[in-house]
């Protein structure tokens, strides 16, 4: 899996702030090393996971500089093991050195990220059930962390509030009923779709009769929610939500809602350990 | 504890992005509810914790809409109970609601970055010794971690490439031995203090009279570190660093050393669990 | 109709832009009249219009000079007769005439998009369709002009190419079939909706078996549309486009489709008449 | 014709935001055809035109993705025929097709202003009347429709409030008299020409007298208009502006002014009609 | 004398980027002193001086803290003695430290340039002649020194490349001859001055005949200088330019020409010495 | 000497915003040379100089045409002599004007204050002493010009409020003592250096006592610095500051002190004259 053509204005935005942080007027530690010499370096990850963050690596060395090369031994979604090597550098050991933390920052949250997107994934896997993200994301690292979740075998939620509805309890009492909210969703804007959060059966069944695209199950017991998807029988798409543990999650999949949404995809970050090896120097 | 001035730009940068990648072209959701009406809501914090973020949540509502008032129960740097009301919002609820996920999504970063390194300094109370972040951060989130650092009782190392030299293996061998190494880093920055990354005690003892500022001992064992402060008896600042976990950690810090660094305090995020509860609406 | 919270980072930044290429390093003319000097003046439009633009208009006058007062007679979305006063500006004279072609060529130019989509919404009143607009529109004024259109009573399509599938001829090939290709987005990102672009009844049929959320009948007949619209009886939602003219408008929204897309909308911009009258000066 | 260098920062500001508002997060639907696939496509116009923006359409394929080729079978400037091929691309399908639409809106707005201005110019050919732009342009596109009004031959008046005098009325007023005016204009800014309204055969005789670089006839009648350039005799430029139709521009021109401006040149936008045609895929 | 409103964004810009790359992540020493506590100071210039720089020491206070007040003694343009106060800042002692250096460095460097061009303005006191800066500015302040020169006396050439020509003998050569190369000027921009610098008084008559607006008399002889005064009695106006020393401007301002241009305004510059006095603290 | 890697984006921006305010909107003159025409220049240096520069000249070629060709004969911080040739350019004869100002105004700027270090280095040549500049910098150059200090062999001190503390008489004040001042600082801050500036011998062994990194000695007397430095014995740094004169500054070094800082160094600024000749054209 490679990141498509659409996440390179952002991800050039982030990978320059990302720099500027980091090297402000300078590394001075660097200048130290005569400047024409140049080095290769191995960069190994030292447990199991998933790599995601390659684009964002290759862009950091380009901009640092150009004539660093970057050869990479496996693809953003591959599984890695523990001491694997996933990237050669050769170029100027000033730029290796300088570039090498902040690559590797990026390479180790979206790593993360995507790891425990696997992880999940694989706690589902034979159901039909698709693992959603949601917007409790890392400020500024929004779409790269989708993307670390597409590459680790999650979906994406809607992407932010402009392009669908989360009608909420807030969105219900301001209309006057789930079927108000919903008519004034489709008059606003009508090629959006529109999802409700529902409490219970009565307020599921008010969303299905008013033709949600996808309602929200929200704390809903098993029971409630198997009937919800016989109820359903197909109509609108379900979302399971809230109050699931890394115990019930398999549970919840085989109720045979369609999506279930997790914040801890993207709210929590575990760094996935690397190390940059120079090969000489 | 608030942010000095100096995080100002940096802030509203964040928090600009923050919107932007959520707001994007609207909240077409929150258009569902009258424009004039108004609103106010607590946000509750659901477990213990350090809070870190007021100014981010500020600055997130000033922008969204300078007619919300936000005010605050608690300053960052309070520890915090389950339940416990952190600050309160009134004005037009679609403000609200637009700007509750970002506002949120800082809070619950900052807060578990600023909780985890209450934990860690809670750990060595009563030692002489200093917790230092690294440059291990989340990407365009160094400043505002180094911050959470401190509200959390932790301190900053230094703050990217450019502010402290820290000499490790490469550059010594690419200037031929650590005095040299030293002697052509106060050559070329006589103003900025020289730290230098040592393997063993024969290599800490050059870099003590070559008079380093700051001597890393990387992966020492609890005996060479003691007897590294043992020689080094007040002449440069010891900084352990490596190899160090939760149970080993108090017994470096009692070796003596005045540094010990963590990657674990910005490198990994768990997110402090929030929940705003309008009260009217 | 006032611009929503949204579109208030677009705005200022088109602002900023067009003050920045019309003032660039100084207004030398208004520099002639006495710096305090204080002016009063109207601005009226000159034929009927619907009026569009209210904000932009402020935005240009706040970062011109946050003393310059703005009193508006009408609301964005209303329709205004010719010598109709817009609005009323109070200030230091070199102010308002620095402001003036700026905020009046915002004015002038999102009005006439209203205008232009009023005068379509008003061809189909009394049917169920909904006009849409489409993606051809002036480079940079985008979310400006479908916030125009819909002041004009006409509606919003996709925003852009991240929020809809919008699938056509070349990306049906790609993927083999009509089924295939909305397989292929479902699974991609479920949370999306999918429209297929569809040549004929044939194609139509497939795209309805696979359950496309909008199905887009383009350069249909009037008879085939219509038998469409009787096939699809409400499943998926129908949009009409290509080859519809002024005088064929009504009777394609009388087929029953749901929604009509008009490139011209956004595409062709005939400025409204606008004129700034001082009252003293 | 094509665009100098001058334009460049300029137009890439405007490419970069136009692609943004476009591609956001990302094409969605390009992402269903397969990565590697190579295209060609040629871009068509479906009616007689003056083709500009050349370098608009090469910075976009240049930003979505560098392995677009793009070349071109016209120049800016050249008028061309229904159904008659502009350029050709080659490169990935999914690039082609995410750039598209960004580049045939900035090829259809640009192209219409240099066909309208074409004709306008054609109107007067023969005469020695250049006519010039004003500063009603669509916000944002100032600059390049400037370029376009060049590339229909017809010229262009000052950029901004920056680059020259335009005395009116309210300026005169506050300076006492016309005399006045022009001298303190003189005095703040000797190097900048100094035009001046006027709206009689009175104040223009003023305006000539105290050496005014050009003098803007107002609403003169046709026979004023020749009185002046009588009595001007070749001193000061003559510029009529206001109250001219289509009708009655060729007798304008004939009168012996040295400029005529037009707001419709810029203000107004009719699209050129141009379509995409995959050669395979 | 005050900037006009036309300077402010430029402004705006210069003064960000100067307290960024001051404060970077913060003031650390102004950290030492109390959040609350409150300072004055007056700012007391120690050199004779013409004051150049007030609105960027009120922007650097507005952008570090809208608590600080800044109550001014003099206006830009005036001239000062050694001790005066040129204004008292009120506000929270913290922001008035971090943004103590910023502030005067802008006000020094421009006062420097307002001071160099009084006292050039000054030798030529008594004559007709305008004295000009040049496009030898220093980079990134074009802007605020063409402003501070005013404040001094002095009056602005053409702002840069492109509100007017400057033809010189490359251009001249390419188009053939300077009777083409004004007549290729007057066609491409009708509206734009002509300047053409000559380096004898051959050229010089061909320049008048061609009718130039301005000639630039490039390192003519006094005696040549005269005799082009003569000649042009009045047509164009005509720019003494090169080889002009503090010790030959009079003699060369007194030959009668309108215009002498000189480097040294803006190209150097000497800082005048400013001091910030606490009142208390 | 090559600027290393961290100025880059510096370099850039800098570079960008000294186009935008000399190009605009174009180069009206450099248009009247034909379109393809290719020429080639150097650039001569006119007076004995320390080059510097270099980066910023390659940067504005490569922005204004990547298609121009820079040939350098020296490095930064080469000693140059009247009439040496410092780079030649090849290239369209257009690019190569328009890039001109631009380019030589930034190597005449640079360039004049590593001449200036260089004049003060040698004054102190054969001592110990390390010149330093300080924050009084020209606003939006102060890392390009902390570059040409060194190039003219003098020394950087801090590059702002952020990288290092320097206490000064109202940060005492504030904290009570000179001792508690360094305490409080080390206590935020453990990484960064402490610096003291101290008036006289009593408040001088204070700060040596409470062991501050750096001492500043302001305005001490020759005697009183030497008497400083006796008892200072290597322990901490000590730079002299204030009051020294050019005809006193050897003196000063000799007395031992380690550092002494220079205003002039920055704040003033003496371009070096510098000439384009074109070779062909």
């Amino acid at each position: 899996m490679t990141t498509t053509i659409d996440l390179k204005t952002d991800l050039e935005l982030n990978v320059k702030r990302a720099l500027e942080e980091d090297i402000g007027t300078g590394d001075i530690t660097a200048a130290l090393i005569p400047e024409g010499q140049m080095a290769s370096a191995k960069v190994i990850v030292r447990e199991k996971a998933v790599v995601c963050g390659k684009d964002w690596v290759n862009t950091v060395f380009k901009l640092v500089d150009p004539n660093v090369s970057v050869h990479w031994y496996v693809e953003d979604g591959s599984m890695v093991e523990p001491d694997q090597a996933l990237f050669r550098l050769e170029g100027p050991a000033r730029s290796l050195l300088t570039g090498e933390r902040c690559a590797l920052n990026f390479l180790q949250t979206l790593s993360g990220t995507a790891t425990r997107s696997r992880r999940y994934a694989d706690m589902v896997e034979g159901t039909n059930v698709r693992l959603l993200d949601t917007r409790k994301t890392l400020p500024g690292l929004r779409n790269a962390q989708k993307y670390a979740v597409k590459c680790g075998g999650c979906f994406n939620h809607r992407i932010g509030l402009y392009d669908a509805f989360l009608i909420k309890e807030n969105h219900i009492a301001a209309c006057g009923s789930i079927t108000a909210a919903i008519q004034q969703a489709r008059a606003n804007e009508p090629a959006k779709p529109v999802e409700v959060e529902v409490e219970n059966l009565d307020e599921f069944q008010q969303a299905l009769a008013a033709k949600a695209d996808i309602i929200m199950l929200d704390n809903f017991s098993m029971a409630d929610m198997r009937r919800a998807v016989a109820e359903n029988n197909g109509q609108a798409k379900l979302e399971a939500s809230g109050g699931i543990t890394d115990e019930s999650l398999r549970s919840y999949a085989e109720t045979g809602v369609d999506f279930i949404s997790i914040g801890a995809l993207t709210k929590d970050c575990k760094s996935i350990d690397l190390s940059m090896r120079f090969e000489n120097l």
